[in-house]
This record gives C-alpha cells, structure tokens and sequence, in this order.
C-alpha cells in the first residue's frame, strides 16, 4: 500500500522540500499538489528541478480530489489549516500542519502572538505537538498534528536531557539562535533580498519571535516547571541551517556528555558529537539529523545544536511523523547523506 | 563653492551608492533626500550606515527647497524623470537621470521598450548621453544627462577602440555579459530572494534586455555604422559587479593591446590590464575603475570588460558627470581602493 | 548481488559526492575507501556529516583487501590511477577513473598538458571515454572507463545534437563556460579562499585549461571533422554549478529545438527546456542531469547547457558509467530531486 | 608634514586594508611596503585592485630605506614584530603591531598561548594595548601600540561601560561572537576554502582561542576586578563583519540605554544604536564603526556589539592609534562611509 499525499500551499520552500523528500519515499507518493495562483500548471513549469515529477500539475486548494488522500500536509501561512483541517479529519484523512495554527495549547496565546482569534478549539483540543523525541507515543495515535517551529526544534532538543534530569536552573536559560535565511519564506520581502542579505550577519525579534511561546510551552511540559529564557535570533547569510546555542547553569554536578548519549540513544536522528568537536551547519544539510554538542564551563553548561531548518525544522520532521502516524520505520526516505560540499 | 546635491528616489542602492561617495567629495555636498515613503525620517533611520549624515532628513519629492539645490540626481523608476525633470531645467538646476527616461533618442524605442508614451520630446533632444569616455564635450555643456546603464557601459567601453578603428565586422558581435544581483535594484521580488539567487547562476532576457536597444544605439553612433549583437545577460550569485565578455571578427590584424592602451591613455577610470591577466570584478568592487583585457585568437578578438555596476555602471559614473558638467576635474572625489576582500 | 565499490582518493569532493550517492544506490556499496593521510581512522571523524557510514574506516590505498572489490573509482590527481589502475584490470576489477590519466587518447597530449609522460600505453588503448551520451555500446564492454571532466561533458553535451546533425561550422565556436569552485577540488589554496573567490566573478585560463584538448577531442570525434573553438572558463562564486553558453554560426536554416528534443528523447538525464526558458544551475544541483536550452538569432545559434559540476560532471556521471559497466539500468540511484533552495 | 608609512607584511588582507585607509589619509603616505615573497613586483601587479598606486614595489623585509619611516605597521604573524620591532623604536620610529606579540602584559601567558618564548621584556613593558576607548592617554605618548584583536575589541567596547559602573557581575559571563571568515586570515588553508565555509555557520575554539586571555587581561583592568566569561567564537559564511552577543547579569537596576550612550558621548567611532534596534555587520562594513545595542530582560543584559573585523577589529583601528601617536585628530582618514549593499 502507498500512502496517497496531498499537499495545499505548494510553492513554498517547504512544499519543495516535501516534493524532494517524499519523491524517494518507498511508501508514500505525492498524488496532490494546490498552489492557489498556479491551478492547471505543471509542476515542473513552475519548479524546473522537479523534472521527475513529469506528470503532476497544480490543483486548486478546494478540489474535491484531495479527499482521495490518505494525508493532506499544510504547508501554508497560519490561518489556513485552522480553517481547512477540519473538513479532511472528519473524513478521516489524517493531517499535518506545518504552520502554527495547532502548535499553541492556549487560544489567547495564539491570538496574542498571531493576530487571528483561534476559532477550532475542538481541533486543537486534539493536536498533538509533532517533535517525535518529545511526543512520539502521542503522534502515533494522532490524526492533527502541529509540526514544530524550526527554533523550538532545536531548542528543545537542546534542553530535553537536561529538563528531564531536573539538573538546570530553568529560569535562567539563554537560547543565541543562527538561522539561514530560508526559515523566512518565500514572499517577496526587500528585508530578505540576496542585497540585504548577503554579506551580514544580525539579530532580530529578541524575545519577540513567534516561535519562542511555542518553546516556552513544550520547554514547561518537559520540565513539568517553569521556564525563563531569552531568545536571540539572528539571520545569518547561508540559505539554510541553524545553530542553536543554548547557556545554562547547572544545579548539579553532572557528565553531560553520558548524560546526552544515553539519552538520545534509541534517537536515530540525534547524534551526540564526540567531546570537543562542535556542530557545523553544513554537516547536516539536506538531512533530518540533529548535531548536539555539550562542553562544561564551570557550573555552566554550553549545548550547541545543529539542524537544517527545512527538513529537522520543518518537512523532515513532518514526513517523520507521518512515518509514525501510518505505523513505519521512522527513518523511512529519511536515510540520505547531506550534500557536501 | 560647494555644489548643492538633490536626489530625488533616495532609498534604493543607486541613491545609497551616491551619499556614499558625495560624502568624501571635497566640492559637492548632498543636500536635500527624498522618498515619498520616508518624509520626515531621519536618513540614519533607514539606513543605520549612514550614521554620519546625522543631520539629513528625507524630504517629500516635490518638496520646495529642492530648487535651492545646484543639480538633482534622478535615481527612480523610468518615468518619474520624464516628468519633474523640466521643472529644474528650467528654473537652470541641472539634471542627472540614472533612470532610462532620456536614453533612447527615438521615442518610439522608448515605447517599445519600456511601455510608456514619451512625453518630453524638447527635453529628449538636448539631453546628452552620459558616457564621458564617448561624450565628454557633449556633457561639458550639458543641463540634462542620461546616466547610461550598467551593461551599456561595459559594452560600449569594451567596443569603441575597434569600432573607431573599424576593425571588427560589426555585424557579428556576441556580448556574453554577467551581473551581481544589485543590478536588478531593492524592489520585493520573488526573484532576487536570497534563497532564490544564492548559489545559482542563470542567463535571463536574452535579446529582449532593455538595455540592448541603448547599447545599440551609442555602439552604432560610434561606429557610424549597423551594429548587430546578440545580447547575452546573466544572474550571478553576488552583489556587485558586472562583466562583459565581447566576441568579435577582425576584420584587419591588429596588435589589441597597443590599441586599447593607446585608445584609452588619457581616461583617468579606464585601464588596459597586462596581456595574459583577466579582469575580476572585485578589483574594480566599490570603485569607477573599468578593468579591461584583450586576447585575440586567430581571427577572433576577445574584450573582457568589468566594472563595478553600482559605481562606473550607475552612482560613480553619475557623479564624474556632475564633476565634468561643473567644470571639476573628472574624478574628483572618485578615487578610492576597492574594498579587498 | 551487490556490487563492491573500492574508491581511490577518498577526501576530495568527488569522492564525499560517491559516498552520497552510492550511499542510496540499492545494488552497489562502498565497501572500501582508502585515503594515505587518515588510515585507520573512522570516515564520519573526518566527514561528520556521513554520519550514516558509522562502520566504515579509512584504509590505506595499497591495502590489499581493494581486490575483493569488483569495481575501483579513482578520485585522484593525475598520475595515481596511471600506475595503479593496472594492477586492478589483470586481476579481472573494473577500473573508473575520475582523474585524467586515460582521457587523451594521444600520448603526447597528455604530456604536454599534464606535463608527466603516459607510461601506460596499453591500458590507454583499451580505455573508454565515459561519456555515456555519446560511447554507451563502449561502457558497456569497458574495463576501464575514463570519466570526463566537467567541462567536456556540459559542452559536448551541447554540441553533439549540432555536430551529429552537421549544421555548424566546426571551425568557428566560442564556449563561454562559468563553474563553481568545487571544480577546483579540496587542496589548500589561496586562489580558492573564502575571502579571494566570494562576492567576486572572474575569467581564467582562457584556452590554456587542461579540460581543452580533452573537449577537442571528442567533439573531433563526434563530428569526424576538424574542431576549432575558443574556450573562456569562468569562476563562479558559489560552491556548485557549470554553465556553458555555446555560440556557432549554422550552415543550415534548422529548427534547433525540434533537433535537440530528438536527439535526447532517449537519454533519461537529458533535458531540453521549452523555448523561451533558460537553464539555471540550481535546477540541477545535486542531480546528475543537463538541461538544454537552444535558442537562435539570425544565423548564430545559442546553446546553454547546465550541470552540477560536482555530478554529471564527476561522481553522477561515474556511477551512470558503473550502471551501464554491469548491466544495471543507466539511472539506478540517481533519480534524485536537486536540494532546492 | 607627511607621515611616512611602511608596512611589513605586505600582502595580507590587514595590510590591504591600511593600503585601502591611508590611500585617503590627508596626512600619511604609504611609502614603504615588504612583502618577502614580492621583492621587487609592482604592487599593482599582485593586487590589481591598488591600480592607484602605480609606483610603488613591493621591498625586501630588511630593506634599510624602511628607516625613512616615521611609523611601522607589522601585519605579520606572531613571533615576526617581536624580533624586529627593537630596531625601529630604538631609531625612533613609531612602531604598530598588528600581531599578537605585545598584547599580553604576562610573557608566561604569550609562551602558553602562542608557544613561543618572549625575547623581549623591556619593549613588552612599555608597550601600550591599543584600544583608545581604554587607553588613549597612554597611546597618545607610546612608541610601541600593540593593536588589539577583532574579538577584543568587540567585547571590551560592549562591556566596558558596565565594568566601569561596577553593575554586573564579572564572574558570569557570557560572549557569544560571530565573525566574517576573513578574520582566519589569507594563508592556504582546507579550512577556510570557499567550499569549506560557504552555506555553513559553526562554533570554534570555545574557550581556547588566542583572543581570550588578551580580552581576560582587558577587562580585568578596566574592572579592577577577576572576570570569568566564557568565549565562543563562530565562523559565519561572509567576507567581514564581527557580532559580539554579551550576556550577563545586573547587579543593580540601571537604565542601560542610558548608561551607554552617556559612557561613549565623546567617542566619535561607538554608536549606541535606539533601543528596538539592534546591529547588523552591514552597516559598519568598511568603516572604522562600532554598533551597540543594549536590551534589558529581567536581570539580564543582553548588549550587541558589531564591528568590521578589519577595520575597528584591525587596520582602522590601527590608523585610529597612528593618529592618536601623532597628534592628529582621531578619526582623520577615518571618515567614510561603509560599502552598502
């Protein structure tokens, strides 16, 4: 049996990464693809490296067909799929959204950090925050789930051993994020022009970017505590990757390098680096590994880890998911080497 | 006397290339900013570069006290010039337009190609061309100047020792041409996002750029002949620079190099390099330098030609307008070292 | 049966991109990687990102276990797969070499470009060139194939429909090709610095690069005719990527892209882009395929042809020649989507 | 009068950058430039982009005309300024050492970081740290300057008001920073090679880089008091450019914006940024520059420092000093604005 998967907003960079991931699935074949402004074009007239999708031509976002899928993934602004999902789930059709639109648990958070008063409470009563390392057990049973922020992946993972041992002062944690510009999107934007971009490097949104609630949030329930951090993210001339660099200070006097292997140990996407050696961005591109380093200072604990923002952040991590929700090997069409250089 | 500078389009990298180099111009000062979505802002606002022009503040465009200004620089959109440009004229404020309003002496061309009815034919018949390596008398007495564009520039400067010595075939000329992406300007646009342009390379518009027909224009004018050349443009993953690659027939067996060096003894931004060294565009990045190289091989005769397309190609070559139609040595305030690496 | 894959060279860029590709080929592993300066250590110390190859150690290149291997890609500079390559074809191995020890057929060529005398004259005769395109029914017999180098393959590619068809003049052709740096391999060198290639674009080796007599060669051989072209390679300031640009004049008044459409309909990594679109190297980044573009004006014709260097160019185009050696389907493992953006 | 420059060590991006700078100096030349390699060679002929200084040859390290300077700049690596500084302060000629070799007051701290004895005590005691911002008094009668590094320089300007208040605590804290790649300098190296760097961002050297105990020393002093901070450098994918991310924790409730911009009212080079807004590297691209932002959250203080890391991190930084030895005014030659977009 092939998974049948449909896909609404599929012109984004996402939508691409989910094109590419999926076309070596051996279980799962795009069989649906909208793009609200391309209906009736060919894929491959719009995306001319998709050369093997020969066939597939853009379908508008409310075509009946889409009903023939087993999954529907949202990549698309939130909104949307707060607005669409229900209509695919009451027939049974599973669904993952990789915007934000079920991420928040708390309606006035969502309001607050996006604008738009949340009007499927029902839905996200039921959604389950898709970061396998964190809710696995949850995602297998889910038809909603909200795929996680590129940050909060990382972050999270970053922070999980350590939440989980109780060993960290959790109200004094400090996240200094890199990220390559792709996490911004595709909408014509001057801030994320190659000119604006190229050849600098800064910080933005401190303690203001959307993804930091959402961390916040899976941060507290690991922890079952509460949580404190400042968040620094900063836009970094490459087009994808992220880094991030998480400060804490430790309450006990703990081996964090056996702290992390014996954690991640079953993890098949996280590797712990060896002591020493240092996450790189481009030793994870194009795949859905997470590189986490930790180095002591004292009382204080340094964890770098290291993600492509488009796969771990956000189509690896979803197709991940839908491996768990149909019942597969996590890993299935995940397995590639990263292209380097 | 200091020479009191308007811009009139002050927010994009042509206006931000001109306050660059007017800010260490001994004899011409900038004096009056606009942009019609920034009136009021401090300059230093929206460009935190620009620290040192503390005191400037952008002004409406048609704001008053532009006519208390000695020569306004035109750095809009075509069109914008066509109509504010006679209003300075003739009040005797001299005008530079960077923009294509006054290029194209046939105003039919002018339709053709950029979808507008020139409205200013008095105006169109005294403007002069401003290519000071062609035009250098013209301008001297010139009160309105069409700044040439960044690939007709190249082109032109790689072509006119063999056009004036008529020693090519001007029927079989090929410009195989390559751009950083400045050139393409600071509007929002899907297609110079970083993540679109970032470690690609494509030709574009081939013979349909709308500076080919300019190119043709001064190319014929110099050689008192038909010109036909193929026109071939490329996007390269950068942000400043422009080379031109010529291809052309000799029609007679000719030493280049003493040629072109000859040719261009007494042009202070023109240098002929060393036969057997190419031009690379960063060693003309940030200056009005246009580093040529010539290599024959057989029959055929190769120009490389590269300048920096925001300096000798637009803001630069703007101002050694400005120098000669103020009676100033050509370049004054126009000589600096690249910015290495 | 799986085939057992010994690579030669195994530190470069050619060999980390065998390592990729092979790594998802389902009838072939890489069962043995030598490198002199890392024996013993484990592959993922030295690339991190091949995380996936955690068994595989680095052994050294005289290491006697390469002959259970049933096939040898040598990732070497020249010289080495010249002495060494025999010792694994009397024993019944198959031989790739990447390298350019077996491209000139003509002994005196290669010492004249490569400075170093063949001394294997024997293997030089029965050696194929790999260009499948164009040798297919030779790879197949072949014990030892020579790889091409990057820049034969993307303008041979974009000549032989022309040449095949006999409607240029071989003796007038200009190719003016731009690569990225990884063509310049993995060796420290400060031409090839962050700091010296980035935010710049230059020409280099005009007619003097060793990929010339090689390029020669084969389209000699394909038109049977005497081959005469200039060659201007470009370096590129991204990491990946060729493009070459072709420009003949036609001795018959064709339809170029009926012609070019043809000719490939059979070749799976071949594709010609509809009229009025243009090939951009990303588009084919991390695939093994070309794609074409024609486009005619007056009686020039215009070719461009785009490839990943790094691919097509190299480890793509070697493990295209391992399918057709044992019989496998020509695109076994590499149907894959480029990595976009 | 005319300050008559040399400078040894030639061709390193750090002496291009005094080439750069001192070519608009109104009071200093560059007269005298050593290059080992290049005895004899036009400048221009290694560095096309110096097309304006068409006079001068590259001479010999121990060339005795360079004792008709009146100040030497050694941009050389350690070890070099150490052995050959004596002769020219014994002469009294000015001497600015852009290397490592008289920053550590400690000739213990020199051998254990940089592995090499300390021959010269009597000129280490009397040199003088040159980072005006601290010490420009004692700069001002110096006649040795050690010129700081990139990364100390940025933190100190980003801490010292702090420090000076007494209003943090000193044992805790954190410096993340992030640096342009032409900080490792212009050597041939596989790690800093386009493909190595390009489209990947990783932490280096966590508290083991040189430019710790240097920044330790610094600080100290102005604190009067031990510091403990952690250092975590990181190599980012552009040309220059310099970000230090200081995190510590208040140990009074102080208004920072405040405390900032009152600290560096005189300082003509140290902008505090309005609060919201924080640094980016591109707007002190090519400039003498240092951005600050300060942004407060709960009892940590985050403040953002950004720099050209060869200009107020180096060779500007170094023409700032010359100034100050010479009694000119501070910022001569230093007034430009930076090189944007």
């Amino acid at each position: 049996m092939t998974i049948k998967v449909g896909i609404i907003g599929g012109t984004g960079y996402t939508a691409l990464e989910l094109l590419r991931i999926l076309h070596n699935h051996p279980k799962a074949q795009i069989t649906h693809l909208c793009s609200r402004k391309n209906v009736g074009k060919p894929v491959v007239e719009v995306f001319p490296s998709l050369i093997d999708f020969v066939g597939l031509n853009f379908i508008a976002t409310d075509d009946k067909t889409l009903f023939e899928c087993d999954v529907i993934f949202f990549a698309t602004p939130h909104g949307v799929a707060m607005e669409a999902a229900g209509d695919f789930i009451s027939k049974g059709i599973k669904v993952i959204d990789l915007g934000a639109d079920f991420r928040l648990t708390d309606k006035k958070q969502y309001q607050k950090w996006y604008g738009l008063a949340h009007t499927q409470g029902e839905l996200l009563k039921n959604a389950v925050y898709g970061l396998p390392e964190v809710y696995k057990t949850q995602i297998k049973n889910a038809t909603l789930v909200a795929n996680p922020g590129c940050y909060p992946t990382a972050i999270t993972l970053a922070l999980k051993p350590l939440l989980e041992a109780k060993v960290i002062d959790t109200k004094h944690i400090i996240a200094d994020c890199k990220s390559g510009v792709s996490g911004a999107g595709r909408g014509a934007n001057v801030a994320t022009l190659f000119c604006e971009v190229n050849e600098s490097l800064k910080p933005y949104n401190i303690n203001q970017h959307r993804h930091k609630p959402e961390t916040q949030q899976v941060l507290a329930d690991i922890a079952n505590a509460e949580i404190d951090f400042d968040f620094i993210p900063h836009l970094v001339p490459m087009t994808r990757g992220m880094l991030a660099n998480i400060y804490v200070d430790l309450t006990q006097n703990i081996d964090p390098q056996a702290l992390f292997e014996k954690h991640y140990q079953f993890d098949k996407f996280i590797h712990i680096l060896p002591g020493g050696t240092y996450p790189e961005t481009k030793s994870v591109k194009g795949t859905n590994n997470c590189h986490i380093s930790v180095q002591k200072s004292g009382k204080r604990l340094i964890v770098m880890a290291a993600i492509d923002n488009l796969v771990k952040g956000a189509a690896g991590q979803a197709i991940q998911n839908m491996n768990i929700m149909f019942g597969l090997e996590e890993n299935l069409g995940l397995e590639q080497i990263g292209l380097l250089p």
